[in-house]
């Protein structure tokens, strides 16, 4: 019997915490705070269902979904600071709770655990060495992606296509999300990951960060992070590119003075007149056009795949979560 | 033959700037600007010949000292932030140079190479997994010890005993300074490392970071980093917490009052006066005695220790770096 999301979320969870207890309570509090908030899971779930997907054990599968679930964690500590952001699942960012320096020093030790995690199950026999390969790509593209991001906002770039957003993304969030679960799933039951998961995997990855750049926008109750926050940091989403490209001049001059502000800067009456263009041009509907559209592509090719694996029960719940990746809501 | 010194620290260089190549150039001089300003790789050093003397290869003993020094890089990018420092090696910190959310992100693209490195070596079948087991433990212990540092100065602490200082800095520096070092150079030619390295490794590399703290008041010319930076950063040195303790009613008033100023707002004459003060009251000479203690006790317990191990040549060098440690002048 293969576990129901719940109970890999639940367990996952468990682990999550479990690895970060730590014998100066104060200490503990600031590393588990990101991962006892909870958050969808999402990659931890894809890993554990890729794994078993495959013949991996469960266990096998569990570990190396909690040290991907660790990787999104440290991470998310740091772009918080990187982006400056005000929010993280519904409640402050960690450097907003702490002084930044201990928050961004808690996200190095989370980094480490993530590697003290892989180590042990690397030790214990449970993960072969090419899953540890594995997440060194993880965090290897996921940097490189990061630096662009943070390079285009901070030096001011307004001049970028879709092709720059989809090679920044691919690196920055595509790779961690789809890519690297799939392909773990194959290495943690000793196999060699198809060329496809990489193809496959980076479209449905693209498309995943499409939306939630959309969400941004978009978003109701169940959204944990500050609307329109991107606006304020001054992301280079393909909703903001693909609408700088076709606005007329006065408004794509009025929209680069906006960006070219610090966030404390921007006026809120600008950001709610940017927001609000970037719905009635279009570019928002444009954006999920091309998230769905990559998305079947990806959809399209790995399914007939999916369905040839031993693991019959996690394959059906993997298709279920890949396809899910740009129905989100939150 | 055992290479020299100057050999080993040479090829260091060559496999941290090799392994931090890339692809866009201006990504890959962010990656490689710590580690291409030199700096003694003293850790590097320590884990080269302590490899050798234990009967390790040079080429696994060169692989985990590259690793070792990136740790050290990774480290030195996240502390000049979280401290506010201005220099580093003699030049600016790294977030001086670039917009400070482009540094933090280095700081994990070089924390997740270290690891790229050791998974490689792993793969290789040239380190065997013990070898990360501790390159795990020398984050967790180093992050651990940075947190009570930071923590302490960020939230005012004052009350702070020696007691607490060598155990903050056992974690902090120590640890990966000092015990790392030899317990990797048994772990890279297959064996237990005695529990002595720790016990003593930990006495070292105490009185070493002794030693950097009175440098930071001491320094001459061959000091990369800024003079008095701690009393501007408001750290809790052995020092400051000695001069604390024993100084009259007033003056320790008067220089707590300076101590809870933020950096900024530190007047630059009461820096002055308090630095005069930590030299006069005798507190720097104190702590000197105290490193010069600590590093004799380490070394009576290793010396007939590491005149026992097969590399003779090797245990040389390593017992003169050890010797070294306290006798430093940058």
């Amino acid at each position: 019997m293969v576990p129901s999301p719940q109970e890999v979320k639940d367990a996952l969870q468990e682990r999550l915490l479990g690895h970060l207890a730590h014998s100066d309570p104060g200490y503990q509090a600031l590393l588990q705070e990101y991962p006892s908030r909870g958050g969808k899971r999402l990659r931890g779930l894809l890993v554990v269902y890729a794994g078993l997907a495959h013949g991996a054990s469960l266990e096998a599968s569990l570990w190396a979904g909690a040290a991907l679930e660790l990787f999104q964690n440290w991470v998310l500590i740091h772009d918080d600071i990187e982006d400056g952001s005000e929010e993280r699942r519904g409640r402050p960012a960690l450097h907003r709770l702490y002084p930044m320096p201990l928050a961004l020093n808690a996200g190095d030790a989370l980094h480490g655990e993530m590697w003290g995690l892989l180590v042990q199950g690397l030790e214990a026999g449970i993960l072969p060495p090419p899953v540890l390969a594995e997440f060194h790509q993880v965090v290897r593209r996921t940097a490189y992606g990061q630096h662009l991001d943070l390079l285009w906002t901070l030096s001011g770039r307004l001049d970028l296509s879709p092709g720059d957003y989809f090679r920044m993304v691919a690196h920055k969030a595509a790779y961690y999300t789809a890519v690297a679960p799939l392909r773990l799933g194959a290495l943690l039951a000793g196999q060699t990951p198809p060329s496809l998961y990489e193809e496959a995997g980076l479209k449905l990855g693209i498309a995943f960060q499409i939306m939630d750049d959309v969400l941004n926008l978009e978003g109701d109750e169940a959204y944990g992070k500050e609307l329109a926050g991107d606006l304020y940091e001054g992301k280079r989403t393909l909703i903001l590119i693909r609408y700088l490209q076709e606005a007329p001049p006065e408004e794509r001059t009025r929209a680069e003075a906006l960006l070219r502000l610090p966030r404390e800067a921007k006026p809120e009456a600008e950001v709610r007149w940017l927001w609000e263009r970037l719905l009635a041009s279009g570019a928002v509907a444009w954006a999920k056009e091309e998230a769905k559209r990559l998305a079947h592509k990806a959809l399209d090719a790995l399914i007939p795949h999916l369905e040839q694996l031993p693991g019959r029960d996690a394959a059906s719940h993997l298709q279920a979560l890949l396809t899910a990746l740009v129905e989100r809501r939150a």
